[in-house]
């Protein structure tokens, strides 16, 4: 039974997949989970209202409900007029990734990204054939993006030949869960627009920062920019799929030509329009991880001077403290830092699992707050290795 | 704000989409629909009971559900053994087709289908540059496929200097709803496999032709088979977008390498394992299709000599009794089936948004038996004129 003579692409036969959301979820013995991109407090009551009300007759036809256009319209007109042809819904965020992927020319295309960054989207972007350029975040600077040292590489040549055909930018980042301020976002489009190229901002943490530094804001002005957002990680809904993006009428046009006016069940709409009606939900969740954070911080000693950390062998790298994850690393490069956290109750995911960084660092998601003291008596004593 | 000098694939530029899945379904006043192609009696009572029955907690994490997993291992068992590694689900069928066009080498490529057929699919493949060669049913044949003329095509050219790659059949066919049977589909599969050529069987329309004729038998034998299956049709769950690829694991690890272990929500999974448990529904289906279209046919004036109907000028093509769907077509060419259709209170798909028809045909999917009559004297005046 030979399927490597079938003609498949290079990349799928040659290439490993990297991917921490094909890992087996396996907590430690009572231990918590620290590692999974959704809210650790769920999703708003009025989530569990909207399921309990569904008219179970539209399990049957496909998908044409409104209700979820509308309740994004609504969510965004404090800060812009998002129209119906704005929006592309998509089945969460990842599926989002696949469609942007897909609209760019792929010969000697290379996309320009952030490492370390959300792992599956380049990989994806490497199996349909698209180099990976990769923008450096330095350990030596406590892995801080820095946004001059970005728009010089937009006009840079990728591997093997290629050039930037786009950018892709989570913001907030993941793993570290910094955030990038809009008027960088607003400089990288408009430098990237003069070299007619095509910025995606990925804001699925999006919802943990302030609104106002969403690049939904910029969509108008820009008709090089796709904006990601997701239901999964603010509004708690991962296990229904939403997400969506909004552009220019035309890149949701050539987005469109990729995909089916299907995308999202109808069951997913409603509950995800009745979740963006509670921002009150993602900003008590906003509150806690702050807190949390914090604690963190100080564990560790960090201080202006010294924002990574104090005299202890655990730091934590750039990160926005309402945000629900942060980068944390250790300075002995043999400590296997999933390892560590595991045997004392906590599940991380692997800095392996992220270009660019080691087994000595590690993704940590925030718990809910009566679960931190278990993440707190981690942290302090790792720190002390 | 210009669009047009992004580095987006020409294709995209240059290509107009067409998809009857775009179109916005308007029903006639007091009218029927006989277009969407989801099951007209909805989906088995038991998705119900799962949906009101779900934790709603399950709405937060990521879906890791195995239920569908095991539904479908169940679903199959009576005619083969399918394991986890050789299922991927899938939102919906469409994602899918999506899926499936991505992991073919993409150089010079073309894929060989059947016209007509489901136009979403080819019109994605053209989108993202694999040329569109279909061998062409045939009305004199009355629109019948022939397994060895299309056997001869395997090793043909196709267009601009490309060359086969793989190869897509959708059993039943979509718009005539005729059935391939399995031992034409085996042959098909033994010559594209001499070639390294991969068949992609596209069984959405699957459920209503006997399970025994399904290519999941055959998944098993050939290397080069990946099945596609939706609950959209037979098992009436479009609202929930709900699909699955059964392969020998190596296309599936491929596929796996394009997409996330996130596909088909947690609730989603919930509902359509319940749905599978319910052949019982799907034949009840079937068993009034059978009973509307042979109707249809008895008003055309079909016979053993004339299949395709007597000496009225509206004719059905070739197609399986039990399937949902059929394509009229009339003898005046300048006659909008569509058109005449909806003025008699009957929505149907434009034969115009398939490739090779024209607006003298329609695909016709059969409505709930009590609103037969309506669809029953819109045949018979429409073959009067």
């Amino acid at each position: 039974m030979e399927t490597g003579k079938l003609k498949i692409r290079k990349q799928l036969l040659e290439q490993e997949k990297i991917s921490y959301a094909m890992d087996h979820v396996v907590l430690p013995d009572g231990g918590i989970d620290c590692s999974e991109g959704c809210n650790p407090y769920g999703f708003p009551p009025a989530c569990e209202c909207a399921l309990r009300s569904f008219d179970a007759s539209r399990l049957g036809p496909y998908p044409h409900s409104q209700a979820l256009y509308e309740a994004i319209g609504s969510f965004w007109e404090d800060i812009i007029d998002v129209e119906r042809d704005n929006i592309l819904l998509t089945d969460g965020s990842m599926s989002a990734l696949y469609i942007v992927n897909n609209i760019f020319d792929t010969h000697n295309a290379a996309v320009l990204g952030v490492s370390p960054q959300f792992t599956d989207y380049y990989m994806h972007a490497q199996m349909i054939g698209i180099e990976y350029m990769p923008y450096q975040l330095s350990k030596s600077n406590n892995y801080r993006f820095d946004a001059d040292e970005f728009v010089t590489m937009i006009d840079a040549d990728g591997p093997d030949g290629t050039s930037c055909n786009y950018i892709y930018i989570d913001n907030p980042n993941n793993p570290t869960g910094q955030c990038i301020d809009i008027a960088d976002i607003d400089r990288i489009v408009s430098a990237a627009l003069s070299h007619d190229i095509t910025v995606i901002i990925d804001e699925a943490y999006g919802d943990f920062m302030p609104k106002e530094n969403s690049a939904v804001q910029l969509f108008a002005k820009y008709p090089n920019l796709a904006v990601i957002k997701t239901l999964s990680k603010g509004f708690g809904l991962a296990g229904m799929r939403v997400g969506y993006i909004i552009a220019h009428k035309n890149l949701i046009n050539y987005m469109n030509k990729m995909t089916n006016p299907y995308m999202v069940g109808e069951l997913s709409r409603e509950i995800a329009a009745a979740a963006l009606g509670c921002v009150y939900f993602v900003e008590s969740s906003k509150a806690d991880f702050r807190k949390m954070k914090s604690a963190i911080k100080a564990e560790l000693g960090c201080c202006e001077e010294r924002p990574e950390g104090g005299s202890g062998s655990l730091h934590i790298a750039e990160t926005l403290d309402t945000s629900s994850i942060c980068l944390l690393y250790h300075d002995d490069e043999s400590v296997n830092l999933k390892k560590e956290f595991y045997e004392r109750g906590v599940l991380v995911v692997d800095g392996n699992d992220f270009k660019g960084l080691d087994i000595n660092s590690a993704r940590v998601r925030m718990p809910v707050i009566d679960e931190f003291p278990v993440l707190l008596a981690a942290v302090r004593e790792i720190n002390a290795i």
